[in-house]
């Protein structure tokens, strides 16, 4: 078994282990960093009533309280199943250097978690989007934005 | 002022709020349920050390833990900025029935957050992604989805 294999498979088995305790959906997920696990997680939605608790976002949040950190810099995200749009835009803010998956989003369509609509959703105009998305008070948002830019005691990130 | 500029205020007043505690990034989010606002959050990525704590996932979980549902039916999340990747796939996973934004994707960017950048990669053939993202192991976690679907007691969503 490769070091990438032994890895995949801890996230296989907590994908197994959730399922199997009713924590939510059949997905798991670790961060390794320096060829050690740094953070877990496996999806939890329906258990925490939480949309966003999918295994990718649990496990980054874990590795990054354990690492003290807002950034996975040169880590690995090993997942059972190819992130869905959140997830992977979560991937995204924390830069880690390499994403492993297994199943596929099309994969996770067939047994009912509709990762790919989503996809579609991201990539098509504003107006014909399922959920209506509206545009506004464009003016009294960007007088915040201007004080970040002139704000002197920022974490920039 | 109209019933959706006031809850837009509202959200905006957060992400001024927010910023000012320095608890991140100048983004305020409320969701609202039958015109009451059921859900707060404001950026909080640099004081968690939490890359997924944006100003929609924190309302979107607050809003979940006050209803006491993962799903936001017939919500309305007023955001002071378009979502990123991340918070739309989030809006997607709580079915809201509407979104109201008001500084873009595009004004986000000119201040440093590269929200434009993760839509592009989103779209992009994983092989020429900015974050390798690597494939293996699909037989171990297919098993997984088998059981997934043989599972009596799941809660579906």
């Amino acid at each position: 078994m490769t070091r990438e294999e032994k890895f995949m498979h801890e996230a296989i088995s907590l994908s197994r282990l959730g399922m199997g305790q009713n924590a939510g959906g059949p997905f798991g997920c670790i961060v390794v960093k320096d060829n050690q696990i740094v953070g877990r997680g496996n999806n939890c939605v329906t258990s925490h009533n939480d949309p966003t608790a999918h295994a990718e976002v649990m496990a980054i949040r874990d590795a990054c309280k354990n690492l003290n950190s807002f950034q996975l810099d040169d880590c690995e995200i090993f997942t059972s199943c190819e992130p869905c749009p959140m997830c992977l835009g979560a991937i995204y803010w924390a830069r880690p250097k390499a994403i492993y998956y297994a199943n596929t989003r099309e994969d996770a369509a067939r047994i009912g978690f509709d990762d790919s609509m989503i996809y579609d959703e991201m990539s098509k105009p504003m107006h014909i989007r399922k959920i209506p998305i509206i545009h506004m008070n464009k003016e009294e948002a960007m007088k915040v934005f201007e004080e970040w830019i002139d704000k002197t005691d920022k974490t920039d990130y």
